[in-house]
């Protein structure tokens, strides 16, 4: 059986190259892998140009598993954090405070709107006692992107700490520590690097991350101390996904070979592109407008016909050879596809034609709302 | 290169067919991940008998992620835990309590002494506020097997709840539910099912889980809210290391075609033999006496001769296609050799003649102290 093309956000379609790293077993207390860890560590920092002011910290797990631990290191126990809200990932970040049992205060946004810095400034000046914002940059249950330089301006001018959810961002869209200031980004190794899921990491202040010792309600998702372990041993505190980790750095190598963040960042535009005009020209229409839309992921109105049904439409694409992606709005009927992934644009266009064959099947003939 | 044979206790060596497995992307949405999900959740249960009375939930991260989940969603936030503790598993657990900020009461006894079901029985009469006992079952540092039956009946006998960790005995020591009654037991993938590292799970008793909701004082840790979802979803709750869990269903295939679980413990049991008797021709002492060894991991002392530098040893056993594992002892010089993976007792006399070749190099003579 050929093997579904992922047009989900992480897990995604990954290279031969990347899954045929995993063929080797890996002792995690060896020399080689130590090395290993570290060309990791160094790349992921040298993607930020952080070199000089931050630390990389990988930390087993899911990409949400970063964010708990980044959360949960970064901000002290008495700490306040203001989450500008639009999407289910930001929702995400205040459930895990509320759980943690760090304050949060919710600036609300409409699913169609960019977090506004303005109102973060408002936010922030209105009350002192505000000591971190966490912001989702690249919000994937729409696919909303958020405005992060000017954001990340806002709140160093407040002189508060800014933990960015950078998970389906990270290696596509430009992020640089010189003119973003922030004290964590988090990201995954199943993302826009086109790893494979396992692992994610957060790329820390080091001033911010020497001054978390205790805050971590936790053991395993300390980052402070996995931090430590790792400067002294070169090791993983606990046992690492090492199959991931040499995945992830086959991935990082082709990454550099195709020409970095901005050949990747161009070939998801070009997939995204393909996607939205091929979808346009079926009468399907997208919930962002243009503007608003990262490259990332799109997320479509479900045709208003009787005919339509997710499941089954999810499953006559699927037998054509791709998986799509539900969609995570709570007031409207979406599903979403993803433009990321180890794809190129033709791939976006076979995915249009099966979308097509399948609508057709279905028997579903309106696509869009009557207006 | 040819790769080089882990002797260690997880990450170990897999079986080429185990690796292929990840030679495929999966669609974590997906009914055929669902699937694969499903049934090694089953597969896992079905080890140790418990479909009527427990139910497994799996975790992202490594086998310490499974056991803080397991005991920050069990013990609740009042509840005091007792640790029989030989060794530095049964201290990690300790200290994962302390962090968790539940109550640790701990059952010291010497790194060569197996825990002792009497001493447990008496503290548990002596102290009713006492709700759980924290048991390592094979403790890696040492590799000492610690009597989990006789524990677990003196648990039940005072009706505490026990929580096992089975990180390294989990598919090769007998353990069933219908004479070894407990509230949790936790291993993961990457051990003596000769699966990759990435995943935990935890076999628990569905009406202590039950009873288990709003103990966790993470999200990502929460079992409570893990299981439910899969329930509920099919799915898990955060993205799963898709190819780690392929791995796993392969190696479990592999597992079950090969005999279960009295055909691994043959197996490695015959390493283990192969091993120490190989050691003991060359002059080396194990740590354990042979009574109180499990056949996972062996401790033997260094050699007291002053050519003997661990580092330099390592090496040149390494040159020649093993990794051995680093001592763990406080007080004593050992080095370990572990005697699972995906490999046979000639694996182990070919081990042995490296680490014969090595010392001979480095000049060690004396290779047992002088009594």
């Amino acid at each position: 059986m050929i093997q579904p093309i992922l047009l989900t956000p992480g897990p995604l379609t990954t290279s031969a190259a990347t899954k045929a790293a995993m063929l080797s077993d890996w002792g995690s207390w060896d020399s080689a892998f130590i090395a290993l860890t570290a060309s990791v560590n160094r790349d992921l920092l040298g993607l930020v140009g952080g070199h000089d002011t931050h630390v990389c910290v990988p930390l087993q797990g899911s990409g949400t598993f970063a964010v708990e631990a980044a959360l949960g290191t970064l901000v002290p126990r008495n700490g306040k954090v203001l989450v500008p809200d639009n999407g289910i990932y930001c929702k995400r970040m205040v459930r895990i405070l509320g759980v943690l049992g760090r304050e949060a205060v919710v600036l609300p946004h409409g699913e169609q709107e960019p977090a506004d810095p303005s109102r973060i400034d408002a936010a922030l000046a209105a009350d002192s006692s505000i000591t971190h914002v966490a912001q989702v940059h690249c919000e994937t249950g729409t696919g909303i992107l958020n405005p992060l330089p000017q954001i990340a301006a806002t709140v160093a001018k407040h002189r508060r700490g800014l933990i960015v959810d950078a998970m389906s961002s990270f290696g596509a869209i430009p992020i640089d520590v010189g003119s973003i200031q922030f004290d964590a980004l988090i990201s995954a190794s199943g993302k826009c690097l086109e790893g494979v899921p396992g692992m994610g990491f957060v790329i820390a202040r080091r001033a911010a991350l020497e001054r978390s010792e205790g805050n971590s309600a936790s053991l395993v998702m300390d980052l402070f101390d996995q931090w430590q372990y790792m400067q002294k041993t070169g090791q993983w505190r606990y046992t690492p996904p090492t199959h991931v980790i040499a995945a992830l750095r086959e991935a990082i190598d082709q990454f550099h070979a195709q020409g970095g963040q901005p050949a990747r960042l161009a070939r998801y535009t070009k997939n995204c592109e393909a996607l939205k005009s091929g979808m346009r020209l079926l009468g399907l229409e997208t919930f962002l407008p243009a503007s608003l839309q990262a490259p990332i992921i799109v997320t479509f109105h479900s045709p208003p016909d009787p005919a339509y049904v997710f499941s089954e439409f999810y499953r006559r694409v699927r037998d054509r050879g791709f998986l799509l992606y539900p969609g995570k709005l709570t007031t409207v009927d979406t599903f979403r596809v993803g433009c990321i992934g180890a794809i190129g644009p033709e791939i976006l266009q076979q995915a249009v034609a099966a979308i097509a064959d399948a609508l057709r099947e279905m028997g579903v003939r309106q696509l869009a709302p009557t207006t």
